[in-house]
């Protein structure tokens, strides 16, 4: 490791492999974008950095109907400990929001409770790797996966996300896997889908058809747990056909574990709340007990249990029907107007000649660049603040206004060229 | 490691060095405590396992204070994301609540939010000790300490909470100190005061004057965090006489980390909501910023940020002095119910031969005995419910009635004499 300037010194801590700064770069650039907002008023600034679902105003957007359950809480349901897995109730009904429709043929289906679906990504790095060991994600991820891994002590290696007709690169994954599985007997690959954060991308059937196919190649002494993050799936476009993924689940041999990380966080807007649920798809009940098992020790031996108030709230919601009728309305109507905001951004790119990922939903699109960093520096004289990744920029479109997304992919190209021309 | 009937299998997840069973002990007696409820009627049952304030019927005790709180919030302040280290008017609100009139002289004060008082032990282990070490903690301790350290791949070694006079023994933690501070260069001491959980036990101030006597002879190249776990500091009885031992913590040289886990579970009856903090005595500015980088980068790495509602709620209380006057009475007439209730127990102890460990507050009081299972299964036959540790019986006087704690250590000894005299 080459030391930054933003590093910190460990005087009285132990380092343990992680590289520790001194400030988060998204919370420097809000920062920043909170600044001119003081002096020079919202209506002149964007910022495009939040993760979360805001209003045109910049206000954050929580569903009436989960705000009236919140509401009804009893002191008992949000002040009592919940059981380290979560309640019974709060089990079946995640699993409901996970699954919708879904009905399993083989697969023996489990959930377990986890503050937010970080909760999730860290019990199945601890109990489904080694330290020491190598992770497999996409090129393009969200970096706290780094975080949340070197914490623990293992470590992600990349393949790429897209291959040259920027189609999901199922060769990249099956030679980094096959690779990784030749040093060690176990791996972890995590893919974010549907509606990646940053790049808004879906696997396709087709990709997911393929991907089930490689993990079929996977020898019987190996053991590779398949960690799908569906943080966003309810914010791609229709809740049942984004759910059709879900059958490939079930047909990978029993030395693969399909787990979704299921947060609460976006589907019901509860972000602050920290509720979510680690579900497994096990070949057998021993697996899946197992899964249970070790899950709740995780738990335990990290944060112990986990916030109720949030799994009260998602029992109630599907213990009553006209609720979650409610509920899911509401959530059309605010993946509605994200999706506009979306088709905004990417007509008026397309017009402005900016090159931008394959975005299918979700709350992010990426711009690959050349130097983020300048490009990110330049457009916040100008702003706008959007977050410079290792390879390109991310905006959040969930946090402005369909306005905004039109205005601003042309300064984003001016940007970027810019700055290319500097060098 | 021997293995037993109740340890699971490793089938596809991985066991890196810790013990994991099919079911938590505390959890299955709590089962049968409520099955014998329903065949023979609470009143018949004594459940006297669990670890938060109940009513005489059983019932969960919220203030009604913190209740009310709890209702004002808008919903950006439950379901927005809190700061990954917390809001800071959270982070000023939980010193005030730990520190009360304290102010200090020397040591620079931070405070970091966890979910609960776990993630700050949590978070302790990770940055304060390196993976393998040895940990240091009472031989009389709440159970998890276990658990989390060997999720984190350390594991605790204790020391003889009481020697022979039924006294602190500072002379074994010294010795046992040293001892480890012979094979690792930094070591962390875990010290539940006051109301200790199990015990009740709270460390006098001239315990803590040992202590710091001996903290000053730890050689200037080793590293010692010292944690104090605070959970139930406002159930011992008077809150700033109860606090008079934080002078101690800026006694100590700069190689020593006094830090407190503070939860909110149990002073703001918010069990359920998941909000503590950790709250650093550093030798210094450049090790207090460390000590918030460090464990804002844990937090990222494991449950990201922490639940928001409850850290609204303790920010509210600390703003406004007369809600902050009317939780510290709520309190007071909780905590008063409380003592009353170890008082029934200790007098009746008394008064029936019965043997209890030094008892001075909180919401457990324990009882040595040689076979502890044994003769915990053979109070279940009686309907009295209670935690067999390895060396005694646990007794939660915070969940059951006055009357049932008069009533119960008669039928304590006998169950203790039957089971010696059975072997």
């Amino acid at each position: 490791m080459t030391k930054k300037t933003n590093d910190i010194k460990y005087i009285m801590s132990q380092q343990n492999g992680r590289r520790i700064t001194k400030e988060d770069v998204i919370f420097g650039i809000n920062k920043r974008a909170g600044e001119m907002i003081k002096e020079k008023g919202a209506e002149n600034v964007v910022n495009g950095t939040i993760g979360a679902l805001l209003d045109d105003d910049g206000e954050l957007m929580v569903l009436s109907s989960v705000d009236g359950a919140f509401r009804s809480l009893s002191p008992k349901e949000y002040a009592a400990y919940a059981p380290i897995g979560g309640t019974p109730e709060f089990r079946s009904a995640a699993i409901r929001a996970a699954l919708k429709g879904f009905k399993p043929k083989t697969a023996r289906i489990r959930a377990v409770s986890t503050p937010g679906g970080t909760g999730s990504l860290r019990n199945v790095i601890v109990n489904y790797s080694c330290p020491g060991d190598k992770l497999l994600t996409t090129d393009w991820h969200w970096s706290p996966y780094n975080t949340i891994a070197e914490e623990h002590g293992r470590s992600f290696t990349t393949f790429k996300l897209f291959d040259e007709a920027k189609k999901f690169n199922v060769e990249a994954l099956k030679s980094k896997a096959n690779e990784l599985l030749e040093k060690q007997n176990q791996l972890i690959i995590f893919i974010n889908t549907p509606a990646q954060n940053p790049t808004g991308y879906s696997l396709t059937n087709e990709d997911w058809e393929k991907t089930v196919e490689y993990l079929n190649t996977v020898p019987a002494d190996k053991k590779v747990t398949l960690l799908v993050d569906t943080a966003y799936i309810d914010f791609a476009g229709d809740e049942d056909e984004y759910r059709s993924f879900l059958p490939y689940l079930e047909q990978v041999p029993p030395n693969v574990l399909p787990v979704l990380a299921f947060s609460m966080s976006k589907t019901f807007t509860l972000y602050g709340l920290r509720c979510g649920a680690m579900i497994c798809f096990a070949a057998s009940e021993a697996v899946a007990d197992e899964f249970v098992s070790v899950c709740e020790y995780s738990s335990r031996g990290a944060w112990s249990n986990s916030p109720r108030a949030g799994q009260e709230i998602i029992a109630r919601i599907f213990a009553d029907p006209r609720l979650l009728e409610k509920v899911t309305e509401e959530r059309k109507e605010i993946r509605d107007m994200l999706l506009a905001r979306a088709k905004a951004f990417e007509d008026e790119a397309k017009r402005a000649g900016l090159n931008i990922l394959p975005f299918d939903g979700g709350f992010f699109i990426s711009v690959p660049c050349k130097d983020p960093v300048a490009a990110g520096r330049e457009l916040e004289k100008e702003g706008i603040f959007i977050v410079p990744l290792a390879m390109g920029l991310r905006v959040s479109i969930a946090s402005i206004s369909e306005e905004k997304c039109k205005m601003i992919p042309e300064r984003i190209l001016a940007a970027i060229t810019k700055t290319r021309e500097d060098k």
